[in-house]
This record gives C-alpha cells, sequence and structure tokens, in this order.
C-alpha cells in the first residue's frame, strides 16, 4: 500500500514557500556530488508532443518523473503537462509513493522562477511580473505573493489573467509592456514568439525565463541573450533542449558566457555583478527539484487522508 | 480515473501464450522503425542495487518502465524486482494505466527466454531446463509448459525449485548437470556465480541467459562465448551491461559476431545455421517487450475488477 498524492494533495501537502526551499535545498548536495542526476529521457511524438523521463537520487531517495508537454493539447480540452512522479527508497528499492506530475511541476516551476528572481535580481528590485497565467505561471505568480511581492499578471487571455490574479492575490497588469517593465519578470508562455526581441531589457532587470523547454520554442532573441549576463539550470539541458540553443547554435553564446544557478546558490560562482547588470535565467527544469518537492509533500504524507495504492 | 493493474491482475490478464506473442510481435515494427526505445538509464544506487527508467513508443502508446534490481533484498524479505510501469496515450500524453512493474518484468523475461530458445534452438529440441526458480525464472518454466514441453527445474535451494514445479507442472532436475545437459537451457540466476565455464556447452545446446544485466554479473565465461554462436537482444544494452560485455572488454567478442534476435524474428538476419551449432542468446531486457505485455494487458482491462487511481 502506497500513498498517491493528487494535485490536490500535492498543492495542499507544499505551499509555495516550502517549494521554495525544496527547489533551492538540492543544489548544495547536488554540487557536492551527494545527489546525482542523470539526463532526462525524450520520447518524441511530435508534431503533437513529447513524454520526458526524469530521474534523480537524493537524500536517501530515487525518483522517477514521467511527464508529457502537448502544447496543442488546451484547444482539446486537456492538458499541456501530465503524467507520474514516483518515489522510491534508495536503499531497497521500496516504492514510497506516487504524485502527480503536473502538480510537482508547476510548484517546482513557480519556485525555481522566483528562486532564481531573487538570487539574481538587482539589491533594489521592487516590482515583479509573470506573462503567462497558465499553470506554471500562476504557481510562479503564487510563490511571489508567497513572498509578500506584489505581482502583476498578464495573459494574451485577458479573462484569464484576471481569473487567475483574483483567485491568487495578484494585479492584472494594464498592458504587456507594464508587465514587461518590471524589475523582476517571469515569462511562462509557450514559447511560440519572442517576448524579448533584441534591446528590449533594460538596465538591472531580472528575466526568468521557463516556457521553452523544447525544439521550436523560444521567448528570448539570441541577440539579446547576447548581451545581457547569461544563467541557467543546467548547461547540457539547456544547451540542447532550453532557451539559450539557438544562441548556442548562432556562436553568439559559449559555455563560458553561462552560469549555472546552483553554482551561485552552493557559493561556487559569481551571481549578479553589478545592479545594473540586466541578469537571464534559462530554466529547463530539474529532476532534483522535482525530488526536493516531493520529499517536501512526503513530510505532509501522515496529516492528509491519502488514497492508496495496492502494489 | 487509471486502471491499476497489480501483479495479481497482471498475470491473470496476461497468460504466457499472450506473453509470447506481446514479446515477440513489437520486433517487426521496431525494426521497420515505428516503434522506438531510447536508451535506458541507470540510477544506481550501489553497492545494494540500482534503478533503471525504460522508455518505449508503440502503436499509439508511449510507456515508462521504472523498475529496481537488489540482488541482496531477499535475505532482507523484500523483492529483488520492483517498480511500476507507466502507460501513456502517444497522441496526447493522457495516463492510460499503471502496471506492476515486477509481473510485467516477470511475463516478458520468461516470454523473451522461451522466444528465444523457440527461434535459435535446434530441429530435433527435446527437453527444456531451467536454471533458477525465482520469480523470473518461474515465469520462463510456465512459458515453456504453456508451449506443451516437459520442463526440468533447478535451484540451489532444492526446496524451493520443488515447491515452485509442483506449482506450475515441471519436474525437479535430480542434479544440475542433468538440467543443464538439456536441449534448450534458460539461466535465471543472480549472476554471482558462472553457470557455464569454457567447454561446457554440447554441439545443437541453446542457452537463455537471463540473469546478467547488470555490473559484476556473470552466467558464462567469455571463452565460451567466443566458442559459440552469439545472440542478444540489444547490441548497446547487452554490449555495455549485459553478459557479453566481459567478452566484448576482453576483446573476444566484435560487433560483426553478435547477431540481435529481433534481427533474426523480422526477417533480417540468419539464426541458427546448423543442428550442431550451439546459440547463446543474451538478454538485457527490452522495453519495446515490456510495451507489448503492457498492451497485452489492456486487451483485457475492462473484464477485470481493477482498482483505480484517481488522478
Amino acid at each position: 500500500m502506497i500513498p498517491f498524492f493528487s494535485g490536490e494533495h500535492v498543492r495542499e501537502a507544499v505551499w509555495p514557500e516550502r517549494a521554495l526551499d525544496g527547489v533551492r535545498d538540492p543544489f548544495v548536495p547536488y554540487a557536492r556530488g551527494e545527489w546525482t542526476m542523470p539526463p532526462k529521457v525524450y520520447v518524441t511524438a511530435y508534431p503533437a508532443g513529447d513524454f520526458r523521463a526524469m530521474p534523480a537520487l537524493g537524500a536517501g531517495h530515487a525518483l522517477l518523473k514521467w511527464v508529457t508537454s502537448f502544447p496543442g493539447n488546451p484547444v482539446l480540452g486537456l492538458p499541456t503537462v501530465t503524467g507520474l512522479v514516483i518515489l522510491s527508497d534508495a536503499s531497497n528499492g521500496t516504492l514510497k509513493a506516487v504524485l502527480d506530475a503536473a502538480a510537482v511541476t508547476a510548484l517546482r516551476t513557480g519556485a525555481a522562477a522566483v528562486l532564481a528572481a531573487e538570487a539574481l535580481g538587482g539589491h533594489d528590485s521592487g516590482s515583479a511580473a509573470v506573462i503567462g497565467a497558465g499553470v506554471n505561471g500562476e504557481a510562479a505568480a503564487r510563490t511571489f505573493v508567497a513572498r509578500g511581492r506584489e505581482v502583476l499578471l498578464y495573459d494574451v487571455d485577458a479573462r484569464r489573467a484576471e481569473e487567475v490574479a483574483g483567485r491568487i492575490g495578484a494585479a492584472v497588469a494594464a498592458t504587456r509592456e507594464e508587465a514587461l517593465a518590471a524589475d523582476l519578470v517571469v515569462t511562462v508562455t509557450p514559447g511560440h514568439a519572442v517576448v524579448f526581441p533584441e534591446g528590449s531589457l533594460q538596465p538591472g532587470q531580472h528575466v526568468s525565463l521557463m516556457g521553452a523547454d523544447g525544439p521550436g520554442k523560444q521567448e528570448i532573441a539570441a541577440n539579446e541573450l547576447a548581451r545581457v549576463r547569461v544563467f541557467c539550470d543546467d548547461w547540457e539541458q539547456a544547451s540542447h533542449n532550453g532557451e539559450i540553443v539557438h544562441a548556442v547554435e548562432a556562436g553568439v553564446l559559449v559555455r563560458g558566457d553561462v552560469t549555472q544557478l546552483g553554482d551561485v546558490i552552493a557559493g561556487n560562482a559569481t551571481g549578479r555583478a553589478s545592479n545594473d547588470e540586466v541578469t537571464v535565467f534559462d530554466s529547463t527544469g530539474l529532476a532534483i527539484q522535482d525530488l526536493g518537492i516531493a520529499l517536501a509533500a512526503m513530510e505532509r504524507a501522515a496529516e492528509l487522508d491519502l488514497p492508496t495504492i495496492d502494489v
């Protein structure tokens, strides 16, 4: 009998502040080599979408997330992201829990966006904005709110932006330009259109780019990346499937230009160098952070009335 | 609400004869490139054991098996192999079912051992034997029985051999040597000790080696492999984690010496060349065969009273 966390249960178990710890804490043992994360595997069913198998090992547990990205699903009334997270005991392989992958992914993505913004944003950063009010955009905005920040929400679908903003206590941006002018910007768009063309970012701004994590997705122009300070969650993933892949392929960005966020968090690399620097964070999603969220959920397992799977 | 197949449900849904089709049928679309199978990923927690993430795509479905090998578990009263199989719709990512991975693995391993024996054994092969009466050995013996063959079962634990043989309608080998002398031999041992030293195999024999699928496991001497005709399920997997890795590393076996079973089944390579040839099959386990078994289970889903997971 192993517990199953539905999306509802995951959100009930892990509040945004706890999620922030869940995505921050793994960086230190990962930098020390105590946590490991084999490369994620893509199973492609293009043009419809793809599946990702994401393993991680740490804190006495092994995790596998099986999660989809089917960008055309919403028009069919189906979620873009779906799947399951399996948590096992690393000492003997025993199954410990199964969790809804969409909820874990949203919590982790939202928390990672805010973690990067707080770690890399300027000293006097005040305003925050989230572009894209889908599941992951809502999670990012919710995390900003939990941190006591006022947050502007923008979506091409104005009604969706209003509905989400009302639910989580955010404000709706009057225009897209207002949101894009915030000190800390998080983009969680489908990546079909470039949000930041060349020359658009202002001194001191920070942007967490969460939307582009697969072929053909792009939220920022390659030449704009060449003009700013670039951070990513994982060089291997980001240079192959992330936002920066276009700039890397164009030769305007090389390994030495890009700093991994975890190296900054773990104290092994320098973050923002000046208050005027523009910082950009390219997120592709780390399985160690899914593991951080799953472990946070397990802390609350006994308090929740979880259904079980009778294996 | 997605159905969950416990081990009991998997065995109820998929009889050995159906499992044999389930492991044979995927080879043809796989050879044509219609089914795909990214390399399995090992998450290692040695010395205790490891986890494998095994993806496959075919017949409109995507599958991920998360499965362990913890060889020391039985003395702790825990299973060596445990985990879950997730089956998804490849057109939109929707979850279709979750299945017990140990039962799927045992059915698939047993069926693959017999498939190889039938495809590669000599024309007048009569006797069959299985060495090792664990979960997967039992499945192999059960598949031989379902094919109408008399099968001898041997295990270092004589009581276990008797118990399993009685349950499935097999005979117990009087001695290990008697079992090793059968025309068709299947070994499903932990791989700690070499079963076939140099010079041990007799003309016309076929052996399916199912036990060695990870570091330090070996059921046959490297020099014995150099003396016989060698087949495997997948060259990449087998030459890195299979039985043949030792012979490949020793330089006594190269790619051109080894034929993939699927190429024989799909009609793209020659199998046994003469009745006197000794044939050896090295199995490391294919995710496309897990998918074949999962699809077979799904055919019976409506007839079974399956519990559900409320995602």
